[in-house]
């Protein structure tokens, strides 16, 4: 097993590369699509899966195209999220969006790119396999960023804008929108380790109570880190009416949940059979910001 | 072989049961997708998929979810196309378009589910083949509709709007925007039944041949349409300052090229030991609409 920082290393060499790798993209597409790709943060999903599938003993230059593509998927969400009909956001890790250099045609065409781009990497590799792993872990990967996945819990994020917030409606948001992608790198790092359905399952657990803690972690820090800076409780997310998690358990019961998921997370991870210190720290760091 | 009439039923029977066999669709972003893969035209694309398959010896059924993928990847690139920061159209065959009943983010999110949806039946379809001809129809699919096919051939076809057509460019354009969707159903198609090398490029050249007639005998039909009705030789294309082959070879270049090009997709044709009538018939039949 690798550090964080050796593994996000490792992406941020690698995402140029699997681009360029395509072939050739005009330019205007690729400069926007890279714009984005280049301006990533923790890239925690493509870290999440070279973790899982270094820990099961998997290839990490196996790996990587499905990391990469993951990355793309996770950066054409946001693409697509910013643009003036969804959250319609000019700023995203303080640099302009997207749309706002791109225009708008360009933002949409270039979060198409990225999805598209990533399906591809995905299949390019699973074809150089001469078994079903990398078509197992594909498989994964689009389901959990599609319409039963991560498109869906965006739509009930869309569409739930403003309407009364229920512990129903912010659980299927969170588990679709947030919890599905950071799943997806478990489960599909295993897959390609060539784990067993046992360990898979375990793993995708894993992914799914972290995905949540993060979430409600992030709910948190959307009302906390306004009062600290402004002295009020009304974040972003509340003006804009999203049902968070903080909307139906307010902070203290945010808090507390999130510390039973991770709590949780750590549980499904004593079901393998494996060195999972990686994954237990990286769960826990999640409560650091909100301790 | 079957007839057109034969196979496009097939394909109407089948777009429902594929989508429903994605599993639990949030009820807005069904209606949304469902709206526009239910106002399909000829459904040409997976028709020639079913063909093309058909026609090499391959089973239908096995074919089903890629000829239906491909009706997704259609279907999505003209929601997004239609949307008003691309070509900004309020109506497609007839009906309103997508974002005009609801709305512009549910738009965004129907094309990224039915683009989504397109990989995840592919996958899934894979993973339960155990050869690569699943994963490498796949492959073929993704990398024409993606970043160097058809979502390069949309960048160009909005950044070139309004510059000086060329020869160079508007072939760029119609080979990646129009043509490389319909040579992947040729090229899937055979895949999927286990064609050789070979077959498989001629295939491929008779789709690109196909694609850049079609796409012609289009731009020919967008002036020639509105001279009929309105007795005026500026068509929706001229006016938007769109680069099209009526704008780099005038009407009587243009007619000329879509016959030369269907004589040479007839001609690619020829070299494969199959029964191309089907293919043969379809491709002359692209001229009679303009001559």
């Amino acid at each position: 097993m690798k550090t964080y920082a050796a593994y996000q290393a490792m992406v941020e060499e690698a995402l140029p590369r699997q681009l360029a790798s395509l072939g050739s993209i005009p330019e205007p597409l690729h400069q926007a699509m890279a714009y984005s790709l280049e301006a990533g943060g923790k890239r925690l999903r493509p870290v999440l899966l070279l973790a899982a599938c270094d820990m099961a003993g998997g290839s990490l230059e196996e790996a990587m195209p499905f990391a990469c593509a993951l990355e793309m998927i996770h950066t054409y969400s946001l693409i697509h999220d910013d643009l003036p009909a969804m959250d319609n956001d000019d700023l995203r890790r303080g640099r302009p969006t997207n749309h706002k250099v791109f225009g708008e045609a360009m933002a949409i065409l270039a979060g198409d790119g990225l999805l598209s781009a990533a399906g591809e990497l995905m299949l390019s590799a699973a074809v150089r396999m001469d078994d079903q792993r990398g078509v197992r872990a594909a498989e994964a990967i689009l389901r959990r960023a599609g319409v039963t996945g991560m498109v869906a819990g965006q739509t009930m994020d869309v569409t739930g804008e403003g309407s009364e917030p229920t512990i129903e409606k912010v659980s299927y948001i969170h588990l679709h929108k947030t919890a599905d992608l950071l799943t997806a790198p478990i489960e599909a790092g295993l897959l390609l380790a060539g784990a067993s359905g046992e360990q898979v399952r375990a793993g995708t657990e894993f992914g799914q109570r972290l995905g949540l803690a993060f979430q409600m972690v992030d709910d948190v820090l959307d009302v906390q880190g306004d009062m600290a800076v402004l002295g009020k409780t009304t974040g972003k997310d509340a003006e804009q009416g999203k049902l968070t998690w903080v909307s139906v358990r307010e902070l203290d019961g945010a808090r507390e949940d999130a510390r039973a998921q991770v709590a949780l997370a750590v549980k499904a991870l004593n079901q393998l059979d494996m060195d999972t210190n990686f994954l237990k720290t990286l769960a826990q760091s999640t409560l650091e910001r909100v301790q």
